[in-house]
Protein backbone atom coordinates (compact mmCIF):
# COMPACT_ATOMS: atom_id res chain seq x y z
CA UNK A 1 0.00 0.00 0.00
CA UNK A 2 1.94 3.32 -0.86
CA UNK A 3 1.42 6.34 0.65
CA UNK A 4 -1.46 7.93 -1.07
CA UNK A 5 -3.22 4.32 -0.71
CA UNK A 6 -3.55 5.15 2.75
CA UNK A 7 -4.11 8.88 2.68
CA UNK A 8 -7.30 7.73 0.40
CA UNK A 9 -8.23 5.26 2.49
CA UNK A 10 -11.44 4.45 3.53
CA UNK A 11 -12.88 1.93 6.25
CA UNK A 12 -16.74 1.01 5.68
CA UNK A 13 -18.83 1.20 9.09
CA UNK A 14 -21.90 -0.27 7.28
CA UNK A 15 -23.70 0.12 3.83
CA UNK A 16 -23.68 3.82 3.75
CA UNK A 17 -20.81 5.05 5.82
CA UNK A 18 -17.23 5.08 5.93
CA UNK A 19 -14.33 6.43 8.23
CA UNK A 20 -11.92 8.20 6.60
CA UNK A 21 -8.96 10.72 8.06
CA UNK A 22 -7.71 13.30 5.76
CA UNK A 23 -4.06 13.91 5.61
CA UNK A 24 -2.40 16.89 6.36
CA UNK A 25 -0.08 16.41 3.69
CA UNK A 26 -2.44 17.23 0.92
CA UNK A 27 -2.60 20.55 1.39
CA UNK A 28 -2.47 23.44 -0.70
CA UNK A 29 -1.93 26.34 1.64
CA UNK A 30 -4.84 26.15 4.60
CA UNK A 31 -7.17 23.70 2.56
CA UNK A 32 -6.71 20.22 1.11
CA UNK A 33 -6.49 20.12 -2.24
CA UNK A 34 -9.73 19.16 -3.99
CA UNK A 35 -8.58 16.47 -6.44
CA UNK A 36 -7.39 14.28 -2.98
CA UNK A 37 -10.52 15.05 -1.07
CA UNK A 38 -12.55 13.45 -4.52
CA UNK A 39 -10.01 10.58 -4.56
CA UNK A 40 -10.87 9.85 -0.83
CA UNK A 41 -14.82 9.82 -1.25
CA UNK A 42 -14.55 7.93 -4.35
CA UNK A 43 -12.77 4.96 -2.30
CA UNK A 44 -15.94 4.64 -0.83
CA UNK A 45 -18.22 5.22 -3.18
CA UNK A 46 -16.25 2.70 -5.41
CA UNK A 47 -16.60 0.79 -2.57
CA UNK A 48 -20.10 0.39 -2.12
CA UNK A 49 -21.14 0.20 -6.12
CA UNK A 50 -21.27 -2.90 -7.89
CA UNK A 51 -18.50 -1.76 -10.55
CA UNK A 52 -15.17 -1.13 -9.88
CA UNK A 53 -14.69 2.30 -11.78
CA UNK A 54 -15.91 5.51 -11.36
CA UNK A 55 -16.64 6.91 -14.61
CA UNK A 56 -18.14 10.12 -13.53
CA UNK A 57 -17.56 12.32 -10.77
CA UNK A 58 -19.02 16.17 -9.94
CA UNK A 59 -18.17 17.25 -6.93
CA UNK A 60 -19.09 20.74 -5.27
CA UNK A 61 -17.01 21.65 -2.94
CA UNK A 62 -19.27 23.49 -0.32
CA UNK A 63 -16.48 23.93 2.67
CA UNK A 64 -12.93 23.05 3.47
CA UNK A 65 -12.58 20.64 5.57
CA UNK A 66 -9.56 19.88 7.97
CA UNK A 67 -7.17 17.35 7.84
CA UNK A 68 -8.47 14.68 10.52
CA UNK A 69 -11.21 12.22 10.81
CA UNK A 70 -14.41 12.79 8.52
CA UNK A 71 -17.10 10.28 7.15
CA UNK A 72 -17.99 9.47 3.74
CA UNK A 73 -21.79 8.80 3.41
CA UNK A 74 -23.05 6.69 0.68
CA UNK A 75 -26.06 6.02 -1.48
CA UNK A 76 -26.53 3.90 -4.00
CA UNK A 77 -29.56 5.64 -6.45
CA UNK A 78 -29.60 2.91 -8.85
CA UNK A 79 -27.63 -0.22 -9.77
CA UNK A 80 -28.44 -1.48 -13.59
CA UNK A 81 -27.03 -4.01 -15.41
CA UNK A 82 -23.77 -1.98 -16.69
CA UNK A 83 -23.86 1.19 -15.04
CA UNK A 84 -24.66 2.41 -11.31
CA UNK A 85 -25.47 5.52 -9.71
CA UNK A 86 -24.23 6.79 -6.56
CA UNK A 87 -24.50 9.82 -4.37
CA UNK A 88 -21.88 10.22 -1.88
CA UNK A 89 -20.97 13.01 0.69
CA UNK A 90 -17.84 14.18 3.17
CA UNK A 91 -19.26 14.78 6.28
CA UNK A 92 -16.97 16.48 9.44
CA UNK A 93 -18.45 17.79 12.44
CA UNK A 94 -21.38 16.95 11.77
CA UNK A 95 -21.96 19.16 8.56
CA UNK A 96 -21.28 18.15 4.79
CA UNK A 97 -17.90 19.63 3.17
CA UNK A 98 -18.39 18.35 -0.32
CA UNK A 99 -21.57 16.66 -2.15
CA UNK A 100 -20.48 14.09 -5.21
CA UNK A 101 -22.88 12.14 -8.01
CA UNK A 102 -20.40 9.86 -9.12
CA UNK A 103 -21.32 7.20 -11.56
CA UNK A 104 -19.61 3.56 -11.30
CA UNK A 105 -18.97 0.85 -14.14
CA UNK A 106 -16.48 -1.58 -14.91
CA UNK A 107 -14.14 -0.69 -18.01
CA UNK A 108 -12.12 -3.28 -19.94
CA UNK A 109 -9.12 -2.60 -21.69
CA UNK A 110 -9.84 -2.76 -25.25
CA UNK A 111 -8.88 -0.45 -28.48
CA UNK A 112 -10.99 2.31 -28.80
CA UNK A 113 -13.42 2.88 -31.81
CA UNK A 114 -12.35 6.54 -32.29
CA UNK A 115 -10.18 8.45 -30.52
CA UNK A 116 -8.86 12.32 -30.87
CA UNK A 117 -5.22 13.12 -31.64
CA UNK A 118 -4.07 14.79 -28.58
CA UNK A 119 -4.39 18.63 -29.67
CA UNK A 120 -0.80 19.96 -28.31
CA UNK A 121 2.55 18.12 -28.63
CA UNK A 122 4.50 18.50 -25.42
CA UNK A 123 8.51 19.03 -25.16
CA UNK A 124 10.46 15.99 -23.99
CA UNK A 125 9.97 15.57 -20.29
CA UNK A 126 14.33 16.98 -19.82
CA UNK A 127 12.98 20.40 -21.68
CA UNK A 128 10.52 20.73 -18.80
CA UNK A 129 10.35 22.79 -15.40
CA UNK A 130 10.05 21.71 -12.04
CA UNK A 131 8.35 24.57 -9.82
CA UNK A 132 10.51 25.72 -6.66
CA UNK A 133 10.00 23.99 -3.81
CA UNK A 134 7.25 26.03 -1.67
CA UNK A 135 8.66 27.37 1.58
CA UNK A 136 7.81 25.57 4.28
CA UNK A 137 5.30 28.33 6.27
CA UNK A 138 3.44 28.13 3.33
CA UNK A 139 1.45 25.45 4.05
CA UNK A 140 2.00 23.53 0.41
CA UNK A 141 2.34 20.12 1.76
CA UNK A 142 0.89 18.59 -1.38
CA UNK A 143 3.65 19.20 -3.74
CA UNK A 144 5.82 17.32 -2.11
CA UNK A 145 3.53 14.29 -2.64
CA UNK A 146 3.52 14.67 -6.45
CA UNK A 147 6.12 15.54 -9.18
CA UNK A 148 5.05 17.82 -12.23
CA UNK A 149 7.06 18.98 -14.98
CA UNK A 150 6.08 21.86 -16.72
CA UNK A 151 5.76 22.95 -20.64
CA UNK A 152 8.13 26.36 -19.70
CA UNK A 153 5.82 29.12 -21.25
CA UNK A 154 2.88 27.55 -19.07
CA UNK A 155 4.53 28.77 -15.82
CA UNK A 156 6.01 31.89 -17.33
CA UNK A 157 3.81 33.72 -15.16
CA UNK A 158 5.82 32.77 -12.22
CA UNK A 159 8.38 34.86 -13.70
CA UNK A 160 5.99 37.70 -14.55
CA UNK A 161 5.15 36.67 -17.40
CA UNK A 162 2.08 35.09 -18.18
CA UNK A 163 1.18 33.81 -21.67
CA UNK A 164 -1.97 35.84 -21.57
CA UNK A 165 -4.54 33.11 -22.28
CA UNK A 166 -5.95 30.28 -19.46
CA UNK A 167 -3.52 27.29 -19.68
CA UNK A 168 -0.86 24.92 -17.54
CA UNK A 169 0.44 21.66 -19.03
CA UNK A 170 2.83 19.15 -17.15
CA UNK A 171 3.94 15.80 -16.73
CA UNK A 172 2.85 14.17 -13.78
CA UNK A 173 3.79 11.55 -11.23
CA UNK A 174 3.14 10.58 -7.94
CA UNK A 175 6.26 11.34 -5.81
CA UNK A 176 6.35 7.71 -4.42
CA UNK A 177 6.57 4.78 -7.23
CA UNK A 178 3.13 3.91 -8.02
CA UNK A 179 1.17 2.99 -11.24
CA UNK A 180 -1.49 5.65 -11.97
CA UNK A 181 -4.93 4.84 -11.45
CA UNK A 182 -8.53 6.45 -10.99
CA UNK A 183 -7.93 7.87 -7.77
CA UNK A 184 -4.52 8.95 -8.95
CA UNK A 185 -6.09 10.72 -11.88
CA UNK A 186 -8.75 12.10 -9.52
CA UNK A 187 -5.73 14.01 -7.83
CA UNK A 188 -4.08 14.93 -11.53
CA UNK A 189 -7.15 16.65 -12.90
CA UNK A 190 -6.49 18.98 -10.08
CA UNK A 191 -3.14 19.03 -9.60
CA UNK A 192 -2.62 22.11 -11.91
CA UNK A 193 -1.88 25.72 -10.41
CA UNK A 194 -5.12 27.41 -11.82
CA UNK A 195 -4.90 27.69 -15.76
CA UNK A 196 -5.76 31.33 -14.77
CA UNK A 197 -2.31 32.13 -13.39
CA UNK A 198 -1.27 32.10 -17.24
CA UNK A 199 -3.92 34.77 -18.32
CA UNK A 200 -2.63 36.82 -15.70
CA UNK A 201 -4.40 36.11 -12.18
CA UNK A 202 -3.55 36.04 -8.92
CA UNK A 203 -4.51 34.73 -5.59
CA UNK A 204 -6.57 32.08 -4.24
CA UNK A 205 -8.69 30.46 -6.84
CA UNK A 206 -11.19 28.41 -5.39
CA UNK A 207 -12.96 25.87 -7.04
CA UNK A 208 -17.06 25.67 -7.31
CA UNK A 209 -17.47 22.54 -8.86
CA UNK A 210 -15.98 20.07 -10.86
CA UNK A 211 -16.70 17.30 -13.22
CA UNK A 212 -14.77 14.58 -14.33
CA UNK A 213 -14.57 11.65 -16.45
CA UNK A 214 -12.58 7.94 -16.30
CA UNK A 215 -12.55 6.92 -20.00
CA UNK A 216 -9.99 4.37 -19.33
CA UNK A 217 -7.51 3.19 -17.22
CA UNK A 218 -4.65 4.40 -17.64
CA UNK A 219 -1.27 2.75 -18.54
CA UNK A 220 2.15 2.83 -16.38
CA UNK A 221 4.07 5.85 -16.21
CA UNK A 222 3.96 9.35 -16.76
CA UNK A 223 0.70 10.94 -17.28
CA UNK A 224 0.29 14.07 -19.65
CA UNK A 225 -2.14 16.95 -18.25
CA UNK A 226 -3.05 19.42 -20.60
CA UNK A 227 -5.14 22.42 -18.92
CA UNK A 228 -6.48 24.95 -20.84
CA UNK A 229 -9.59 27.63 -20.36
CA UNK A 230 -12.12 29.24 -22.70
CA UNK A 231 -13.88 32.34 -20.66
CA UNK A 232 -13.32 34.29 -18.21
CA UNK A 233 -15.91 36.43 -16.95
CA UNK A 234 -17.46 38.07 -14.19
CA UNK A 235 -14.99 36.59 -11.68
CA UNK A 236 -15.70 33.33 -13.00
CA UNK A 237 -13.73 30.84 -15.13
CA UNK A 238 -13.56 27.45 -16.48
CA UNK A 239 -10.49 25.00 -16.37
CA UNK A 240 -10.32 21.85 -18.58
CA UNK A 241 -7.74 19.51 -17.72
CA UNK A 242 -7.10 16.44 -20.44
CA UNK A 243 -5.00 13.73 -19.35
CA UNK A 244 -3.01 11.01 -21.34
CA UNK A 245 -1.12 8.16 -20.40
CA UNK A 246 2.08 6.68 -21.42
CA UNK A 247 0.48 5.39 -24.62
CA UNK A 248 -1.08 8.81 -25.11
CA UNK A 249 -4.39 7.50 -24.76
CA UNK A 250 -6.95 9.76 -22.85
CA UNK A 251 -7.86 8.44 -19.49
CA UNK A 252 -9.58 11.35 -18.22
CA UNK A 253 -11.52 14.63 -18.97
CA UNK A 254 -12.25 17.28 -16.49
CA UNK A 255 -14.14 20.70 -16.48
CA UNK A 256 -14.07 23.04 -12.84
CA UNK A 257 -16.25 25.74 -12.69
CA UNK A 258 -14.04 27.97 -10.26
CA UNK A 259 -13.36 31.57 -8.88
CA UNK A 260 -10.64 34.06 -9.89
CA UNK A 261 -8.53 35.08 -6.87
CA UNK A 262 -8.58 38.64 -5.95
CA UNK A 263 -4.48 38.04 -4.81
CA UNK B 1 -45.53 32.79 -21.44
CA UNK B 2 -44.36 30.99 -24.45
CA UNK B 3 -45.43 27.31 -25.09
CA UNK B 4 -41.53 26.29 -23.50
CA UNK B 5 -42.00 28.67 -20.60
CA UNK B 6 -45.04 26.69 -19.88
CA UNK B 7 -44.55 23.24 -20.66
CA UNK B 8 -41.12 23.92 -18.18
CA UNK B 9 -43.38 25.32 -15.61
CA UNK B 10 -42.73 24.01 -11.65
CA UNK B 11 -45.14 25.11 -9.54
CA UNK B 12 -44.21 25.38 -5.54
CA UNK B 13 -46.06 23.20 -3.05
CA UNK B 14 -43.79 24.17 -0.29
CA UNK B 15 -39.63 24.91 0.37
CA UNK B 16 -38.83 21.38 -1.04
CA UNK B 17 -41.43 20.19 -3.65
CA UNK B 18 -42.48 21.39 -6.46
CA UNK B 19 -44.99 19.79 -9.48
CA UNK B 20 -44.94 19.97 -12.58
CA UNK B 21 -46.40 18.34 -15.28
CA UNK B 22 -44.09 16.75 -18.22
CA UNK B 23 -45.01 18.08 -21.89
CA UNK B 24 -45.18 14.90 -24.41
CA UNK B 25 -44.38 17.49 -26.76
CA UNK B 26 -40.91 16.97 -26.13
CA UNK B 27 -40.32 13.32 -27.15
CA UNK B 28 -37.61 11.96 -28.88
CA UNK B 29 -39.30 8.08 -29.69
CA UNK B 30 -40.52 6.57 -26.18
CA UNK B 31 -38.40 9.23 -24.53
CA UNK B 32 -38.77 12.55 -23.36
CA UNK B 33 -35.08 15.10 -24.10
CA UNK B 34 -33.00 15.21 -21.23
CA UNK B 35 -32.93 18.67 -21.68
CA UNK B 36 -36.49 19.26 -21.63
CA UNK B 37 -36.37 17.30 -18.35
CA UNK B 38 -33.12 19.28 -16.96
CA UNK B 39 -35.43 22.77 -17.97
CA UNK B 40 -38.00 21.37 -16.11
CA UNK B 41 -35.70 21.10 -13.19
CA UNK B 42 -34.07 23.97 -13.20
CA UNK B 43 -36.96 26.14 -12.90
CA UNK B 44 -37.47 24.52 -9.53
CA UNK B 45 -33.87 24.39 -7.98
CA UNK B 46 -33.66 28.23 -9.17
CA UNK B 47 -37.04 29.04 -7.33
CA UNK B 48 -35.94 27.64 -4.63
CA UNK B 49 -32.57 29.12 -4.51
CA UNK B 50 -31.39 32.71 -3.79
CA UNK B 51 -29.73 33.66 -6.91
CA UNK B 52 -30.71 33.90 -10.68
CA UNK B 53 -29.05 31.63 -12.84
CA UNK B 54 -28.04 28.21 -12.69
CA UNK B 55 -24.15 28.44 -13.57
CA UNK B 56 -23.81 24.63 -13.61
CA UNK B 57 -26.31 21.15 -13.69
CA UNK B 58 -24.84 18.03 -13.14
CA UNK B 59 -27.52 15.30 -13.96
CA UNK B 60 -27.91 11.50 -13.70
CA UNK B 61 -30.66 9.60 -16.06
CA UNK B 62 -31.53 7.08 -13.64
CA UNK B 63 -34.87 6.35 -15.66
CA UNK B 64 -36.71 8.00 -18.90
CA UNK B 65 -39.86 8.98 -17.30
CA UNK B 66 -43.13 9.30 -18.73
CA UNK B 67 -45.41 12.36 -19.74
CA UNK B 68 -47.38 13.65 -17.51
CA UNK B 69 -47.62 14.66 -13.58
CA UNK B 70 -44.23 14.82 -11.63
CA UNK B 71 -42.42 16.26 -8.51
CA UNK B 72 -38.63 17.79 -8.37
CA UNK B 73 -37.54 17.34 -4.92
CA UNK B 74 -34.74 20.41 -3.97
CA UNK B 75 -32.99 20.46 -1.23
CA UNK B 76 -30.44 23.70 -0.25
CA UNK B 77 -27.26 22.20 0.32
CA UNK B 78 -25.31 25.89 1.30
CA UNK B 79 -25.89 29.47 0.36
CA UNK B 80 -23.01 31.42 0.17
CA UNK B 81 -22.69 35.37 -0.53
CA UNK B 82 -22.77 34.99 -4.27
CA UNK B 83 -23.10 30.72 -4.78
CA UNK B 84 -25.72 28.33 -3.79
CA UNK B 85 -25.27 24.63 -4.01
CA UNK B 86 -28.44 22.69 -4.53
CA UNK B 87 -29.85 19.19 -4.92
CA UNK B 88 -32.84 18.77 -7.39
CA UNK B 89 -34.19 15.43 -8.24
CA UNK B 90 -37.19 14.57 -10.49
CA UNK B 91 -39.54 12.12 -8.63
CA UNK B 92 -42.76 10.32 -10.49
CA UNK B 93 -44.35 7.66 -8.89
CA UNK B 94 -42.11 7.60 -6.07
CA UNK B 95 -39.38 6.70 -7.97
CA UNK B 96 -36.18 9.21 -8.52
CA UNK B 97 -35.78 9.38 -12.36
CA UNK B 98 -33.14 12.00 -12.77
CA UNK B 99 -30.52 13.00 -9.87
CA UNK B 100 -28.76 16.39 -9.96
CA UNK B 101 -26.32 18.92 -8.19
CA UNK B 102 -26.85 22.54 -9.33
CA UNK B 103 -24.78 25.13 -8.58
CA UNK B 104 -26.84 28.85 -8.53
CA UNK B 105 -25.16 32.55 -9.07
CA UNK B 106 -26.33 35.47 -10.62
CA UNK B 107 -24.04 36.25 -13.46
CA UNK B 108 -24.16 40.03 -14.80
CA UNK B 109 -23.74 40.98 -18.51
CA UNK B 110 -20.28 42.09 -18.53
CA UNK B 111 -17.31 42.24 -20.98
CA UNK B 112 -15.15 38.81 -20.16
CA UNK B 113 -11.41 39.76 -19.15
CA UNK B 114 -10.50 36.90 -21.52
CA UNK B 115 -12.51 35.00 -24.17
CA UNK B 116 -11.40 32.10 -26.37
CA UNK B 117 -12.38 32.77 -30.27
CA UNK B 118 -14.54 29.86 -31.74
CA UNK B 119 -12.47 27.08 -32.85
CA UNK B 120 -14.82 26.72 -35.60
CA UNK B 121 -16.32 29.18 -38.44
CA UNK B 122 -19.69 27.84 -39.47
CA UNK B 123 -20.95 28.30 -42.72
CA UNK B 124 -24.12 30.96 -43.39
CA UNK B 125 -27.37 29.83 -42.10
CA UNK B 126 -28.74 29.82 -45.56
CA UNK B 127 -25.94 27.42 -46.42
CA UNK B 128 -26.89 24.89 -43.76
CA UNK B 129 -29.31 21.86 -43.53
CA UNK B 130 -32.95 21.36 -42.13
CA UNK B 131 -33.32 17.54 -41.09
CA UNK B 132 -36.53 15.92 -42.72
CA UNK B 133 -39.12 15.87 -40.37
CA UNK B 134 -39.97 12.63 -38.47
CA UNK B 135 -42.73 10.74 -39.35
CA UNK B 136 -45.33 10.98 -36.68
CA UNK B 137 -45.03 7.70 -35.81
CA UNK B 138 -41.48 7.61 -34.78
CA UNK B 139 -42.64 9.74 -31.59
CA UNK B 140 -39.86 12.56 -32.61
CA UNK B 141 -42.32 15.26 -31.22
CA UNK B 142 -39.15 17.20 -29.92
CA UNK B 143 -38.05 18.11 -33.67
CA UNK B 144 -41.37 20.33 -33.84
CA UNK B 145 -40.40 22.44 -31.19
CA UNK B 146 -37.22 23.71 -32.43
CA UNK B 147 -35.29 24.83 -35.51
CA UNK B 148 -32.08 23.05 -36.44
CA UNK B 149 -29.90 24.45 -39.03
CA UNK B 150 -27.41 21.86 -39.72
CA UNK B 151 -23.54 22.28 -41.03
CA UNK B 152 -23.88 20.06 -43.96
CA UNK B 153 -21.08 17.45 -43.82
CA UNK B 154 -22.14 17.32 -39.99
CA UNK B 155 -25.43 15.63 -41.05
CA UNK B 156 -23.54 13.50 -43.95
CA UNK B 157 -24.32 10.15 -41.99
CA UNK B 158 -28.30 10.83 -43.14
CA UNK B 159 -27.27 9.74 -46.31
CA UNK B 160 -24.84 6.93 -45.50
CA UNK B 161 -21.81 9.81 -45.61
CA UNK B 162 -20.77 10.24 -41.90
CA UNK B 163 -17.68 12.62 -41.37
CA UNK B 164 -15.55 9.52 -39.14
CA UNK B 165 -15.44 11.71 -36.19
CA UNK B 166 -17.65 12.68 -33.40
CA UNK B 167 -19.18 15.99 -34.54
CA UNK B 168 -22.52 17.93 -34.96
CA UNK B 169 -22.93 21.42 -35.81
CA UNK B 170 -26.07 23.65 -36.31
CA UNK B 171 -28.26 27.04 -35.36
CA UNK B 172 -30.40 26.45 -32.86
CA UNK B 173 -33.43 28.42 -32.37
CA UNK B 174 -36.79 27.89 -30.69
CA UNK B 175 -39.95 27.47 -33.35
CA UNK B 176 -42.00 29.95 -30.84
CA UNK B 177 -40.17 32.44 -31.47
CA UNK B 178 -38.63 33.24 -27.75
CA UNK B 179 -34.96 34.95 -26.69
CA UNK B 180 -32.79 32.28 -25.54
CA UNK B 181 -32.58 32.12 -21.78
CA UNK B 182 -30.56 29.39 -19.04
CA UNK B 183 -33.44 27.06 -19.42
CA UNK B 184 -33.58 26.94 -23.67
CA UNK B 185 -29.71 26.72 -23.05
CA UNK B 186 -30.52 23.21 -20.58
CA UNK B 187 -32.50 21.94 -24.27
CA UNK B 188 -30.15 23.40 -26.52
CA UNK B 189 -26.98 21.03 -24.58
CA UNK B 190 -28.90 17.84 -25.59
CA UNK B 191 -30.65 19.06 -28.80
CA UNK B 192 -28.06 17.93 -31.02
CA UNK B 193 -28.49 14.20 -32.48
CA UNK B 194 -25.66 12.31 -30.82
CA UNK B 195 -22.51 13.18 -32.28
CA UNK B 196 -21.57 9.80 -32.68
CA UNK B 197 -23.93 9.09 -35.49
CA UNK B 198 -21.10 11.15 -37.22
CA UNK B 199 -18.36 8.20 -36.78
CA UNK B 200 -20.78 5.74 -37.88
CA UNK B 201 -22.57 4.44 -35.07
CA UNK B 202 -26.38 4.29 -34.89
CA UNK B 203 -29.43 3.81 -32.70
CA UNK B 204 -30.84 5.15 -29.59
CA UNK B 205 -27.20 6.49 -27.22
CA UNK B 206 -28.50 6.72 -23.86
CA UNK B 207 -27.12 9.64 -22.01
CA UNK B 208 -25.52 8.21 -18.42
CA UNK B 209 -25.29 12.02 -16.93
CA UNK B 210 -24.87 15.11 -18.37
CA UNK B 211 -22.89 18.72 -16.93
CA UNK B 212 -23.35 21.83 -18.33
CA UNK B 213 -22.14 24.91 -17.48
CA UNK B 214 -24.41 28.46 -17.66
CA UNK B 215 -21.00 31.04 -18.74
CA UNK B 216 -22.86 34.30 -19.59
CA UNK B 217 -26.55 34.90 -20.17
CA UNK B 218 -27.20 34.93 -23.99
CA UNK B 219 -28.26 37.64 -26.34
CA UNK B 220 -31.49 37.49 -28.63
CA UNK B 221 -31.08 35.32 -31.86
CA UNK B 222 -30.03 32.13 -33.20
CA UNK B 223 -27.93 30.24 -31.06
CA UNK B 224 -24.81 28.02 -32.98
CA UNK B 225 -24.00 24.47 -31.13
CA UNK B 226 -20.65 23.28 -32.23
CA UNK B 227 -20.47 19.58 -30.69
CA UNK B 228 -17.56 17.25 -30.53
CA UNK B 229 -16.22 14.32 -29.15
CA UNK B 230 -12.75 12.91 -28.16
CA UNK B 231 -12.94 9.33 -27.20
CA UNK B 232 -15.61 6.51 -27.97
CA UNK B 233 -14.32 3.23 -26.46
CA UNK B 234 -15.72 0.32 -24.87
CA UNK B 235 -19.31 1.26 -25.50
CA UNK B 236 -18.95 5.01 -24.48
CA UNK B 237 -18.85 8.15 -25.82
CA UNK B 238 -18.07 11.92 -24.43
CA UNK B 239 -20.38 14.23 -26.40
CA UNK B 240 -19.60 17.92 -25.90
CA UNK B 241 -21.71 20.97 -27.21
CA UNK B 242 -20.34 25.12 -26.72
CA UNK B 243 -23.46 27.15 -27.47
CA UNK B 244 -22.38 30.68 -28.38
CA UNK B 245 -25.11 33.21 -28.71
CA UNK B 246 -25.84 35.48 -31.87
CA UNK B 247 -22.99 38.01 -30.58
CA UNK B 248 -20.54 35.11 -30.69
CA UNK B 249 -20.21 34.18 -26.84
CA UNK B 250 -19.47 31.10 -25.01
CA UNK B 251 -22.53 31.17 -22.96
CA UNK B 252 -22.69 26.96 -22.77
CA UNK B 253 -20.56 24.75 -21.93
CA UNK B 254 -21.54 20.46 -21.41
CA UNK B 255 -20.14 17.62 -21.50
CA UNK B 256 -21.67 14.29 -21.55
CA UNK B 257 -21.15 10.54 -21.09
CA UNK B 258 -23.61 8.19 -23.14
CA UNK B 259 -23.39 4.85 -24.19
CA UNK B 260 -23.09 3.99 -27.90
CA UNK B 261 -26.24 2.70 -29.96
CA UNK B 262 -26.58 -0.96 -31.20
CA UNK B 263 -28.71 0.19 -33.69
Amino acid sequence: MTKFDEATQAIRIDETAYDVCLDPGYAIGGPLNGGYLMAVILRAAVDASPFEHPVSTTAQFLKAPAPGPARVEVERLKAGRTVAFMRARLVQGGVTQIECLITTATLADVSPAYAEEPGYVMPRPEDCLKLPDPKPESGMTLNAQMELLFDPPTVGWLRGAPTGRPESRAYFRMAEPQDPDPYVLALAVDALPPVVFSAGARGWAPTVDLTWHLRALPAPGLLTLIGSGRLVSDGWFDEEIEVRDSRGRLVAQSRQLARVGRG
